[in-house]
């Protein structure tokens, strides 16, 4: 699903991955990470893609925030930090997180 | 594959849609866009997913790029208006462009 979020300005988390070919709770580990982040203060929205296998198994997720206080509160918070400390031993081959002040949008609908 | 990107600040264009059933020459059209965005002034890479199907088939491509002038070149730009006019009228359902600015980025490697 697109994410429906307010009028710019606001802030987008770019969290792009690599994924290793160790499973091992990732799933549930990413099902109750967007479950929490809806629970913060500040979230807007987070989309999601993965491809498969075969092309590299990159995966984007993107997710929305009202400001920089919000997308910093939500990087400390305390179950989301070791799920971070997990994907580096485990889960993540390799990623790159950008944060991004998102200062203008439009869309299209069929 | 992540793209490498010089350090902040740069500009990132996040572009998440969901695409009809029709195919019609959309992977041609997509391997095409990539090639040409490679040739613009002020593109620095791209990264892209999508979903399977039974996911909603959400897709994600984020590009970046040096400056807001070079992303308004790039939507400008012939070949890519006709591509974009064709994917409103057949290849997407729906999608949202987000024009961000990357304040601060930070990765991870094995």
């Amino acid at each position: 699903m697109i994410a429906t979020t307010p009028s710019p300005p606001y802030y987008a988390v770019i969290f792009t991955s690599v994924r290793t070919d160790i499973d091992d709770g990732y799933g549930d580990m990413a099902l109750r990470m967007v479950e929490l982040a809806h629970e913060q203060p500040g979230f807007l929205g987070v989309e999601s893609a993965r491809n498969e296998q075969t092309d590299g198994a990159l995966g984007i997720t993107v997710s929305y925030w009202e400001s920089l206080e919000s997308i910093r509160a939500w990087r400390q918070q305390a179950e989301h930090q070791i799920a971070q400390q997990t994907g580096r031993e485990r889960w993540y081959e390799t990623y790159k997180t950008r944060i991004c002040k998102v200062e203008r949008d439009y869309g299209f609908e069929q």
